[in-house]
């Protein structure tokens, strides 16, 4: 077994990797009422299942993340999947020993069922009338991939921000089927703070003339009000020594007085912000927004319905610099998990880059998350 | 001399208040080029200028704010003017000593000279065609006023936030002519992170279909893009901890599962956001927080230019939970000041309410800064 090597390029490369649809023709009830009528959950895998499918680790996603963990499509793809710093042969996640799984979340644009899917009561895209949903709704969903998969028990979730919220639901709902959760960036439920801005975020969307209630045609969209919605949050992202970090104050080269994209701080988040709207949804935006809004553990925390002892293991890793969901956060969710008798661990990553510090390869924290993995 | 009083009932009420208009027909050049062919400057005054003229002092307001510094206009106002709590008879800026100024700055929209007021080249609002400024000229228009009063020298200058920034030009400008200044929640320039967030509010307006460049006409203006922009702003005004206590995760009462106005914390904030459109102007919001994103003195207190040792005292005065302008930066304030032999002191207030802490009675700093002023 090599060792995790996230910050340095990885001994093998993987191949090409390629997607596949989950389809369920069974009508999926929805926690707020109503149902969708069928359900298709894009995912990709990683690795090789075992013959007794005893290494399973799923790695649900970030708010505007998907199922493409890690990997390139094309060998010559720009980017590859948004956690490829942890999951590969022999990196933290090493998929030599392990079946990693990524599925794209219900609600959201990138092969799941969501808003612009087809009703196929209708035959029109979902658009407006998709339902609320939330992140019982979507962990729920990715159960019936592993059912379909024949996977009785995952050895793993991972998940950081609105995907370590699923680590947790995963551990309140299905106890007995994860053997052990990595909690990265986020706590036992949403501060009203993260719900403010979040609430601004969709006003952006919601006042866009083009948002037509959420009935807008495909490419007719809130293109603006999406931008600087995601501008806002993106902030949030960041922290205030990071912003120091990347632009300082610096000027947009010949930017007179008057412009309106004046400071290169300005210039990166409309950056930000535009190509937001190119890979992303305007009503998923504010369906997951609103799920991640909803998610609140506290009280079955406190009560000793989300953390049992004979449920998983938790490993809780909080961010220095992440005023979104603080340390605080995470400290809170090893002392819920310690109080009724979890194996449970904090981890403190100390890091400038704010909540994108766990998108972003750090060596101690592969080591340990390695570690944890077993 | 009675002790300052500012979390009870003053002993003495100020009586209605009334505001006065000082107009200079003399060109008014600007710092970034142009001019305006003249000025209008509103402003306030509480207690009594001394016959010698030495116990002025000036209040410059916040980025929202105005002269209305204290008192109110008619008994059965509402509410009195914005630094109340700080500013009367025996208060920490006590009224029965020192002659008390607030001057409406320029660009605004209470009076002074700015987007609303008629170009007298043209017999029409300036609005979209109103110049860029600086806080530099907000200032340099303010000692206009002193010069028309006869005042040489203020005795100080307390300023929060953006009237904090005011305070160090001041400092930096013309140390003959203060004696003293308090800078509460600012720091010796606009910070990256401020900047991003105020570029946010500004995308909110500049993409408004209504905003028309700025040129739109009276009472059709953006409003629904700068009750969002106020939004993002207010947001950076309080602290996480005072969302938690303020709102918490509550629903509104009776609110759906899809109702655009859910949480408590959302309603709130759209209210602050529709009840900031009636008071302020698109186009004023635009300048101000542009000149406030320009403010930088770090080069200028790096080469000893800004503080002198003949110059003003120094009273720098941070807020514990204030994430737009962290007590870092007051420090800064502090070291900078005493590098160059200044006396210059750092209060630290511990509070939990954010960047909107120095707007909150609190006995502690009152007697601090009325000890301060002699």
């Amino acid at each position: 077994m090599s060792e995790p090597s996230a910050q340095s390029p990885s001994p093998k490369q993987l191949g090409p990797t390629q997607f596949q649809d989950f389809i369920s023709k069974k009508p999926f009830p929805l926690e707020l009422g109503g149902e969708l009528p069928e359900l298709t959950l894009r995912y990709e895998t990683y690795g090789k299942l075992s013959p007794d499918k005893s290494n399973a680790i799923l790695v649900p996603h970030a708010i505007s993340g998907d199922h493409h963990v890690a990997g390139r499509y094309q060998p010559d793809d720009a980017k590859p999947g948004w956690w490829d710093g942890f999951v590969g042969p022999g990196k933290a996640i090493d998929t030599d020993r392990f079946f990693v799984i990524g599925i794209n979340c219900i609600g959201g644009c990138r092969g799941s069922t969501g808003p612009l899917t087809i009703d196929p009561r209708t035959g029109k895209p979902y658009g407006g009338y998709f339902p609320e949903i939330t992140l019982g709704d979507i962990v729920r969903a990715q159960r019936l991939v592993f059912q379909h998969l024949g996977i009785k028990k995952l050895h793993a979730i991972v998940g950081g921000s609105m995907g370590g919220m699923q680590a947790l639901l995963w551990s309140g709902d299905y106890p007995d089927e994860v053997g052990r959760i990595a909690v990265l960036a986020a706590g036992l439920s949403q501060s009203p703070m993260a719900i403010a801005l979040n609430a601004v975020s969709r006003a952006c969307v919601e006042t866009d003339p083009q948002w037509r209630g959420g009935h807008y045609q495909p490419g007719e969209g809130p293109d603006s009000g999406l931008a600087i919605g995601r501008m806002i949050s993106h902030i949030s992202y960041l922290s205030s020594t990071a912003f120091d970090q990347k632009f300082g104050r610096a000027k947009v080269l010949g930017a007179k007085s008057n412009d309106p994209v004046y400071w290169e701080v300005e210039s990166y988040l409309k950056h930000q912000g535009t190509s937001f709207v190119k890979r992303f949804d305007a009503n998923s935006w504010l369906r997951i927004t609103r799920a991640v809004d909803r998610f609140d553990l506290t009280a079955r925390a406190a009560a000793g319905q989300l953390f049992k002892k004979v449920g998983p293991d938790v490993l809780a890793i909080g961010f220095s610099s992440d005023w979104l969901y603080p340390t605080s956060e995470l400290r809170m969710v090893v002392a819920a998990a310690t109080a009724v008798g979890v194996n449970a661990a904090y981890l403190e990553v100390v890091t400038d880059a704010g909540h994108d510090g766990f998108l972003i390869p750090d060596t101690g924290l592969s080591v340990r998350l390695h570690a944890f993995l077993g």
